[in-house]
């Protein structure tokens, strides 16, 4: 279905190409302030258009809250927000809407359902996850009151990589466009985004998130592991291949001496003095950073002419045009945000009954 | 909570030293043949003191159905299971009653809960697994309607890492103790864990699975694709780190043009020319084979002298004693075909809906 | 939450007199045809100001859909509506802005938020039932490839009975305002709606559902019976105080050998002779005639003031102003059978799964 | 499914003829002291063979619990709990094996599910609900904690009623074998439940259940409201027809200014003057005592022998015989107090998240 959460629960709704795309935000705690410039200053960081190394497609990104907010406040009751699609024009899509672009979700979608909509993707149209984003704004707000940070940023594209999280300074990831915090491989990424676009090609990336100042206690046991949703909800997000937290796959080479985590008392708080488990311990937050990298495949859409086939099964070219990413990892740093905002905010109120008052 | 899957959904219960675990299954169909003595050679792939690498503790894992079965069939009612716990002795567990071992959960359990039980780690503990295997069991007797086939193996361990599986015969993974199909590589990998288990310490490794003849169609688009939902799947295994599926972390590197996968008409089915998508576009399998990889940590139960804090915060020592896995892939590899027997399963039944009949 | 069904899956938002009121469905299978003008006519059904006894508040009820349907058909994703609030004129609140208006949801919205939007009781009134219809309307359409019949009637007016449903033409239900089929009864109810009306004053009433042409075997055991979750379902619908179905309260005085419906063979058909069970045995459907009964209260805003209290706990005056209804039930009877075909879609889908197949 | 409850959840399973049955509570908070003899007691109020007016059929319903409780107290994780069924004497099924028993769902689930367990009715028997009562009683162990109260009684008997519950002493119910606190509805009841019997038919009654001491501010607006969640929860009870709360059917006959509630200040504490609404407004407690009726049909199964068909479809006798309740609302009390209990422990659990802290 198209919900996700337990208690802070979305449902998103939309296609690319049709009226709107939004979500409804069911669970959101009563007496939050609502800073609407902020979520529109979140929308923004995704939007297209919005750098030379994104497509060049141009939408606005306003959203109108329909509900659940009076006086700038919420009330408990639903919060439905609404984004008008403005590049609808009618266009001819009778390249994709009889072929299977190789790499799209075409051929499943019409497996799966027996038609689909075919205009710009329709909902497997990565302009889904600008609901994601309008509701991650939400949940950011709201962990704010719990002092929880989340920053994620570019730590790889293609073969170019970022330094550790702890060798930099988070607070520069919007300072350049691809959100590298790092100047130098922000550069060279860049660079390398840049060639791949001239190249009429599109190259895959990373993005690490961190998230900072999460209270001990969050993640269920068992099936509900903090880590185990933090993986699913970067799964979710389109063109994601790959989810690894703390050691990751590297933790694999290690033996057990090297990779526990010692506890130490500092100065009355309860710590570890390395963090290989990324800040999750049997699937609960331990108050250490918890840190993960998200791994993203190049876009399918290329501007080179592609073998496919149609419907009938005939062979035939899928043309490349259109105005695409040619590295969708600038703009899903937003995205990987939002969706680890909406999993810990939801853990937060699912760990309020966890033991009696 | 301590429940999986939508409409296939289990239930697990139990601690580790208790009276015994257990698994509800709810919304299996009706009609299908349960063979028992296949749950007991399940069973009997993931218990302890199947080898000289794995933990030599005792657990018969015998396991007795209470309900929904009948005449040898399933009928629709709710399938109960029960394992007792045999090796229940009365043991001093004054070393961990009061103090948090590094890299397991006992913190975490206590500042959540205000209290646990520490007996073998209680519900933290693997032993919970064994719940998912008899579970994953009568999954796996339900996908053989469907001639849906499930097999994982050991791909790593430590350094040592086994061929492509395209290059390996998967089923010559029981031929050997470490579950590896290419057995130059399994003695490696065996030599390994019995150096590492004579150092008193443990090491990492790889479970890949491949899913073969899975239906096009299934899993549902947006927040419950189906490689989302077998990557919360396989995090929510204990000791797992990180989870990729088709080109993964690998594919990060790769341009579209190299990555995208043809479509091609074979014989009147439509199939791609590569598999770079692992089985999956847009959320929902495509007919190619599924595969993913699971990296699992070094076992956090080590012999050697620990450092680490009691619940007072005092610095104290945690003493390295018992019998523990030296390498839990091993063990590793029916539980993640478990998982993912379910996880499949469900979404079998999800996809009964997804269109008009 | 504000959720309802587990296959076929509506979510409702918005508030009285905020920007809009709406529902996102999720798990309408692809393919069925959307008939607009159905939806429209039967949102005309509800709607304010359709007849002299109810109120005179005008809202067009004018509909968007904004996802989910693609050249006149359902794709199988979340499909959204959206209906504007017209009747959102700056008015003066302050007589409830501040006091609790007695039996209406005020002070128990003002207790469990902290907070409420009090403009026309916001998400606590009936305008939130249109999404409901909307919703049930889609239902209904998809009902119809299953032939199934759901007709609700007004059967009970304060004092004034309608015959038995059997005795009845249904068909008769739209040809007066006050819904009741039996056109003499039909017009006693009305004289009695008009005078307490014109006594500033309102009253209770009975809607009857006639569910007709379910296939055998819908509805879950144990805790999702088919009557539990239409039970639930009515209970939901604002002002109603009670459900009973087939010889309901009645049956309590009957003995088992005059209650027990004895089955026969009809022509091949397995049947009942009678039908106390009311189309359920066990909380499954046997495939005679669902119906039941769903009691109102007199609608609880009324024209004469009343004593009560303001949040500060200090007596008040509220009074009796605007345009309400002097009795609730026609307008009742088309969320009655949206709420009806809401529960028989979802347990249709549900049902797919109950056996091998 | 078999499950009930958001946060504060059961499964139950088990056929009334098979190995055992059994619950398993899930979100039971950690820290809540067990005491095995109270629930131990509470399953006693619901055994047969507890006096001349219920089965005569044996069973001790000795319970064990098999997780999720250590040292005495609750630890977060889930509670299982087994009772196995001692009367399983091997019987002669063959009157029921082929047969459709009326007003039994011995129909229905034989054409959901193409199979089913004909012992005792199998999963359809009301010995299900020992496990209702077991988990029950836990909810109300929690409940404790908050001065919730929950008291049901026999109201009605066939013809016989009981006075209002404010004029009774509800603490008398457990003084006479029909559980109606006024003595002398006692005696009346018991002698027709008696005379009942002793014509080899049965009869229905009705269980009244007041709630008292709950907090202000449980139950959801719109489809999780308070009393439809308590309707859906009584209506999963075998046997019940129809659920009314505070004026239920009555009020239908009521006017509005008879009917509303008024506020007013006592002592400090806002209360309302009358009660009509039965404790709830807008779907959430009011803080007034709760209070509904639950209607219980005759027993299906007589000791009179009855006309049937059987799975061919051909003409039978179905022949009366076993031990069965001539009248099920004695024991039906400890079961409407645990579903109640089960519902307000799940709403206290939501409400914790209502708002901001």
């Amino acid at each position: 279905m198209n919900s996700y959460g337990k208690l802070f629960r979305i449902t998103s709704f939309g296609e690319s190409h049709g009226p709107a795309i939004g979500v409804v935000i069911d669970g959101c705690p009563a007496g939050l302030k609502i800073d609407e410039a902020y979520i529109q200053s979140e929308l923004d960081r995704r939007k297209p258009g919005q750098s030379k190394i994104t497509t060049q497609r141009k939408e606005s990104d306003t959203f109108k809250i329909l509900s659940g907010v009076f006086e700038g406040k919420t009330t408990g009751t639903p919060i439905a927000i609404v984004i008008e699609n403005e590049d609808q024009r009618s266009k001819d899509y009778s390249h994709i809407a009889k072929s299977f672009r190789p790499s799209h979700a075409d051929f499943t979608y019409e497996q799966k359902y027996g038609t689909r909509d075919y205009r710009g993707g329709g909902r497997s149209s990565a302009r889904e996850t600008a609901a994601r984003v309008a509701a991650g704004a939400i949940a950011k707000l709201f962990l704010k009151k719990y002092n929880v940070n989340i920053n994620a940023f570019v730590s790889q594209v293609g073969d170019i990589k970022a330094p550790h999280y702890s060798d930099m300074d988070l607070s520069k990831t919007e300072e350049n466009i691809v959100r590298c915090p790092d100047s130098t491989t922000a550069s060279k990424m860049i660079a390398l985004i840049d060639e791949v676009r001239k190249d009429q090609d599109t190259i895959g990336g990373l993005v690490t998130c961190v998230v900072q100042g999460t209270p001990v206690g969050l993640g269920e046991p068992v099936f509900d592991k903090l880590h185990a949703e933090l993986g699913k909800a970067m799964l979710s997000i389109n063109a994601v291949k790959g989810f690894e937290y703390g050691s990751g796959f590297e933790g694999v080479s290690l033996r057990g001496s090297q990779h526990n985590d010692e506890f130490v008392n500092e100065g009355g708080k309860i710590r570890t003095k390395t963090n290989h488990s990324g800040g999750v311990q049997g699937g609960i937050s331990n108050g250490e950073d918890i840190y993960f990298n998200v791994a993203f495949k190049p876009v399918a859409t290329i501007m080179k002419d592609q073998q496919s086939v149609n419907k009938e099964g005939e062979a035939t070219t899928v043309k490349g045009k259109g105005r695409h990413d040619p590295c969708v990892v600038p703009r899903a740093v937003p995205i990987v945000e939002s969706m680890a905002a909406l999993v810990i905010a939801d853990f937060v109120l699912r760990n309020e009954v966890s033991k009696l008052r």
